[in-house]
């Protein structure tokens, strides 16, 4: 295994790499779970983040130790960065919006006049075509340029949050597809959102610009250098994330709890304060953009886009008596959230299935999908009878250009089509037109009902294609025309106005399906702009989440789970207790002298692909074996890169580090790391030695192998580790036992270790935080 | 030091006491920091709570590895106590509002008309004697029965939550105390709030719903059993304490987000969904309640209490053009609030020094105080002159009675007294004065100008006193005046209304006081319900909260530090970089063997006021010297209590333990805990043997002891450890080093163990999250 060494006086020092370097573990597995992912369907490799503080003597990572002006540098970068993702989200959110509004508001002005001139089946093709083109285009874009910016893009970023790096997630390609295909495909009446796509662009937007343009054009600034690295990196990606529901919904408040509850893995007050700062920034570029717009300078944006259905009505009163409707809706949409789950996650294995056959069966999906979806929007409205105008409507009826309550469809003057006020419009309308009061009358329930079904429906079928989709709007649809039918049904039991019981419903089934809680109460309020909802709408979301989490879990986990994303839970599962460290871990082992000959670590880099090796004193540097600390491969390439050998095996000190600047151990965007094979080395530089000291992270975390699982996971979730060192309980051979990553703890690994486990009574006791049986999971492990 | 033993056949298992047990560090220096805190102006000895999972063979603490049924009662139990929770904070914060709005009611309406007929030293008299009576009796009551009901209760309840355990901060008595005392601090116009003290009640009473009744009097619930340990017991009391502000404000999401922002050190999602829960309860309890008082059976309560102030105007209309007196307005209020939390701080210093002096010194303040507050409440308004009432007045002029915008004081008929309308009523009642529209000219300049420095001064000398008060609403009265005098002077640089401008000079003063962003702005937003303040709210939190922290901390933090809780920060301080582990662990470390000697135990016990050993296995039970685990103090004397002793040192496996009862080893409430002095052992029991293995937590948390102190305060920290094992780095001959508390990490400990850092710039340059030179804490830390 090992190069043979010829010199004889160097040999003393020269590690036996057969019979020490490699630690013999009491098990030798080594560790079975898919260390990749489907990300966009396309299958790509997963590896951790390093949210750990290195801290060696060369360099400290943490700003805390710098000096006055580079702190100084850092915060001031830092807040200016989070204004500047700020800006950009809010003009990106804008711009979004705007290219919606005018490219569906084009189609349906031309679609409407054809239907004027009674010249329907043109109309029909015409309205199909529109959809297949802008579909086509933007499922050829995801597949072709940035698989990984089909979905929502939520998951992805969540797990990034949790320190899972698929890479391609965040990249400039990933923006431009996720940007132009969100467009696209929302435009094209697909039953998609794009507030998933926007939180995934408010991340990419921040990944990039923390990393200030592209080093091959000189575009990076010399002040961004502290931001190269995952902790940073992370803050900000909260910061995009919470930016771009801000910027989806115009909810600041609701961005910043939603990137809290939903998103953030680990969270600090300062952290939420900065995603704050952020959100206010997208809120005053919004504000600003919009009254832009009020002028009327931004074509068909009008009244619709940017979300803000404003149902204060002045009188909000609701007594004891509303409280039994509203608790039947919350519970019915619970139980119809998780049964979207459900549903949901069937679909997409089966368009697993279909997009792992090739590009052309992606695109062919895709397209169908839409051909489907226009069919219903332009077929179903001819089963509803035309109703005539109102005599006191609010606004014109029947409409017949853009947006509006009153839609004309085929039918004769002075009647308008309230199925195709539904159908017939982008979703934003959709929703506002539920939501809005004093229309109670508006709708008959069978056109309600109709378009309930149908929305449910197209909402699971458009998501798993090869498109930037988002759940929220299909979701808030659905739920509006839920909860105005419920209202219906209950007319006689309630006195609330139909308006409302569509808010509820959205949250109803918003809760049943994404099972948050404040942010979703904040985001629909800030949405309605009506605080005085706030009981019934608490009432409703807790009674929906607390019905839908007795069956499946959130809607993100379980496609995260589906992409095989191995996500750190909070929480140990019960048979971890059961366990120790040393019942998981894995071998053989590879560690490293300190110093070390560069042929060995070339040979353990080449052989292995582990990301951070136990690097050991042995005598005669020390008196004992000693743990010195753990080195990281990205750390180890620079040093190989660099060429700082030494002729003999004698400790440097400080001095090596001389020719090294912290930049060189910056860590660089996803997907850009050196590789192994890249770095060329001659015969002479291979029997030379590395003093590893200086770069070696002194202060690893460790563990006794005695200690229980659980109680490691604890440690490694709650500090955010990569690496967490396996220490023996008494005097050993080797002073580190093992390493465990983020794999090791994942159920799938341990269960394959321990399969006795799976029967044992503790594994189908798999409780969530949601306190309930989790039945369903049990089949999802292998997936 | 040891007892001898005389026994021959036991030597070689008896510990040899003087040269082993006592781990020999290289540093015996003892902990120097204060292990004592005023607590309501009392001196109470301070213990840090465990929150880590303990771990051993016969009782695991941990409710997922429970069976189904003990499983299904704690959860459910859970959801119970936060439901209870909600419905008595609710109950309390009702009942105040309603106690404060009557009995304050009755002293104004009593004056009025004693004014109305021109006997104004009559009424001069009859409100400062109410007055004086008020806090005579809410001081009283505090400074005897509960001197930890003094103050607002929120810093002690935050060090709670980072696990400082403060006797008697949690009692029935304070409960007791806190209630009655805010209900009359409040009613005597002593310029303290009531949102404070809610929290602390609404802590109050999770803790006490969690301990379930007493034991003595058998009110405790066999259910209860599972919330008999500090996780469970930290977790309700945020509810409580979320539900507290949910309660004083009306506010059920500020109330969510205050604790997850200002209280909680730890959170979880499913702890936010508990806490959602509990204040939606809150909000549901209040709604009904209020519903009751529109009928009119609350006496006085009418339109007052319960602060909702409603500024919704149809048209909130703000432009680029307000933006810089909204800037001004943030600035101005950051430096205002910083000088209001520095002022307070030294008034804290000068009243400390008072209330040291004695009972009656104390109640001798209170007093002084109160009169000097009726002076000024009753005296300034004279200095304004009267002016004529309104023609198109919205409500009565001038009014008599309660409450009302326009007071008719010693006005004649068709006029009123502006300041009098301020000042001559409840806090709440000026709030919503100054808040409201369309009263642009109901108050003169210099009335407001009057009113600011008054309301800015009383509320610093108010809070130090021994009556429960908070902090809130004095400061959003004041910032109300604030903002309404920038709007008078900026009149003609901006569209805003002065309600508005009140608002926002509410939370710019907030913002610079309390420096939470997110909850202030939700809770603000709650209390005036016009969602679309939001941008202009955000603003100024924003610029307030930057501008104050560049010159102190946040007023909680300032207090907690005055009455010395030794509060764990997130983050490290940079000179702990420097240092590792082993640089501040202190000595003499006490080990146990793990079958120990009873007597040993005892005099351990005794000797040190420790609360975690070190158990150790020595040969000949193992080959070598093996750390086992740590046991606690609290579990030892259960052990001594139930003489679970064995005659001679043989290993007992689990038998031995089925005599104890996972209750036995349940924490109670804080105070409550034995003593080894109430241990009553014969000579016999001393003789004998006690195997500590099964009670033993087997899985502690370790460090290296060349770990850095910066990551092992992270790891210590974020997991929530109360003891910290250090081990030693190479062979040694005990296998642990030290132990490692919540005092070892506290920076005057450091700091006195390494003067050298003092004077390092490293000192100098303490940043906090907040990213600013923090001087003025330097001056602090000594106290």
């Amino acid at each position: 295994m090992a190069r043979e060494g010829d010199e004889e006086d160097v040999l003393h020092t020269r590690p036996l790499l057969e019979t020490h370097n490699q630690v013999l573990l009491r098990r030798s597995a080594s560790n079975a779970t898919s260390q990749v992912a489907i990300v966009g369907s396309n299958v790509c490799p997963i590896e951790s983040l390093d949210y750990e503080l290195i801290e060696y003597d060369f360099f400290k990572q943490d700003w805390r130790s710098r000096d006055q002006s580079q702190i100084f540098q850092y915060i001031s970068m830092k807040w200016m960065l989070c204004f500047l993702i700020g800006i950009f989200v809010g003009l990106v959110g804008f711009f979004n919006n705007l290219a919606v509004e005018n490219v569906a508001g084009i189609k349906f002005v031309i679609t409407s006049y054809m239907m004027l001139e009674h010249r329907y089946t043109m109309a029909f093709l015409v309205f199909m075509v529109c959809n297949f083109a802008l579909i086509l285009f933007s499922s050829i874009i995801t597949t072709f340029l940035a698989p990984a910016a089909a979905g929502s893009g939520i998951p992805e970023v969540k797990a990034y949050l949790n320190g899972v790096d698929a890479p391609g997630i965040l990249s400039k390609r990933t923006l431009f597809v996720k940007i132009i295909g969100s467009i696209t495909a929302v435009s094209s009446s697909l039953n998609v959102g794009k507030a998933g796509p926007m939180v995934h662009t408010g991340a990419c937007i921040a990944a990039l610009i923390g990393q200030g343009g592209s080093k091959k054009y000189g575009l990076t600034c010399r002040w961004l250098r502290f931001f190269k690295n995952d902790r940073d990196r992370r803050d900000l990606i909260t910061c995009g994330s919470a930016a771009g529901i801000a910027a989806a919904f115009r909810a600041p408040v609701g961005g910043v709890l939603f990137a809290f509850e939903e998103m953030a893995s680990w969270s600090r007050g300062a952290l939420l304060w900065r995603t704050f700062f952020t959100t206010a920034v997208v809120a005053i570029v919004l504000r600003a953009l919009i009254d832009v717009c009020t002028r009327g300078e931004c074509g068909l944006f009008g009244k619709g886009g940017l979300i803000m259905f404003d149902v204060t009505s002045e009188n909000v009163a609701y007594h004891l008596s509303d409280v039994p409707a509203v608790l039947a809706l919350g519970v019915i949409g619970g139980i119809l959230g998780s049964f979207y789950n459900f549903l949901l996650q069937k679909v997409l294995r089966i368009y697993n299935l279909i997009n792992e056959k090739g590009h052309a069966y992606k695109i062919l999906l895709a397209c169908s999908i839409s051909i489907f979806t226009s069919c219903c929007l332009f077929l179903l409205p001819w089963l509803a009878s035309c109703r005539p105008c109102p005599a006191d409507a609010s606004e014109e009826c029947p409409t017949i250009g853009r947006s509006g309550n009153y839609k004309k469809f085929q039918c004769p003057p002075g009647h308008y089509n309230d199925l195709a006020s539904l159908f017939f419009n982008t979703n934003d309308d959709a929703i506002r037109n539920l939501f809005s009061k004093n229309t109670d009358t508006e709708f008959h329930h069978m056109s309600i009902l109709i378009f309930f079904v149908t929305c449910y429906f197209l909402g699971i079928l458009s998501y798993g294609v090869v498109v930037p989709s988002g759940l929220f709007v299909p979701v808030i649809v659905t739920g509006a025309g839920y909860g105005r039918f419920v209202g219906m049904l209950m007319k006689s039991h309630s006195n609330l106005n139909l308006g409302l019981f569509a808010v509820l419903g959205s949250a109803s089934l918003l809760g049943g399906s994404m099972r948050m809680t404040v942010s979703l109460c904040v985001i629909l309020l800030e949405l309605t702009n009506n605080l005085l909802l706030l009981p019934l709408m608490m009432l409703v979301l807790l009674v929906s989440k607390t019905v839908a989490d007795t069956f499946n879990g959130n809607i993100y986990d379980l496609i995260m789970k589906l992409k095989g994303f191995p996500y750190l839970e909070t929480h140990a599962e019960p048979y971890m207790r059961q366990l120790t460290v040393s019942d998981v871990v894995t071998g053989p082992l590879q560690v490293l002298n300190g110093i070390e000959k560069v042929s060995n670590i070339v040979h353990v880099l080449e052989t292995t692909g582990h990301h951070g090796f136990p690097v050991l004193d042995k005598p005669p540097i020390s008196d004992f074996s000693l743990l010195y600390g753990l080195i990281l491969r990205s750390h180890l390439i620079v040093l190989l890169k660099k060429k700082a050998f030494l002729p003999t095996p004698v400790p440097t000190g400080i001095d090596a580090a001389k020719q090294f600047s912290a930049d060189d151990f910056a860590k660089r965007g996803s997907g850009n790391s050196d590789k192994i094979e890249d770095i060329e080395l001659t015969e002479e530089d291979m029997e030379m030695f590395v003093d590893l000291h200086p770069f070696t992270n002194a202060s690893p975390y460790t563990v006794v192998e005695t200690m229980s699982l659980a109680k490691a996971l604890i440690l490694f979730r709650e500090v955010g580790l990569r690496h967490l060192l396996v220490v023996p309980k008494g005097p050993s051979i080797s002073p580190v036992v093992g390493i465990l990553t983020r794999h090791d703890f994942m159920p799938e690994h341990i269960l394959g270790l321990h399969p006795s486990l799976v029967r044992s009574r503790w594994k189908r006791l798999r409780f969530q935080s949601c306190s309930v049986i989790n039945i369903f999971r049990a089949s999802q492990t292998n997936l």
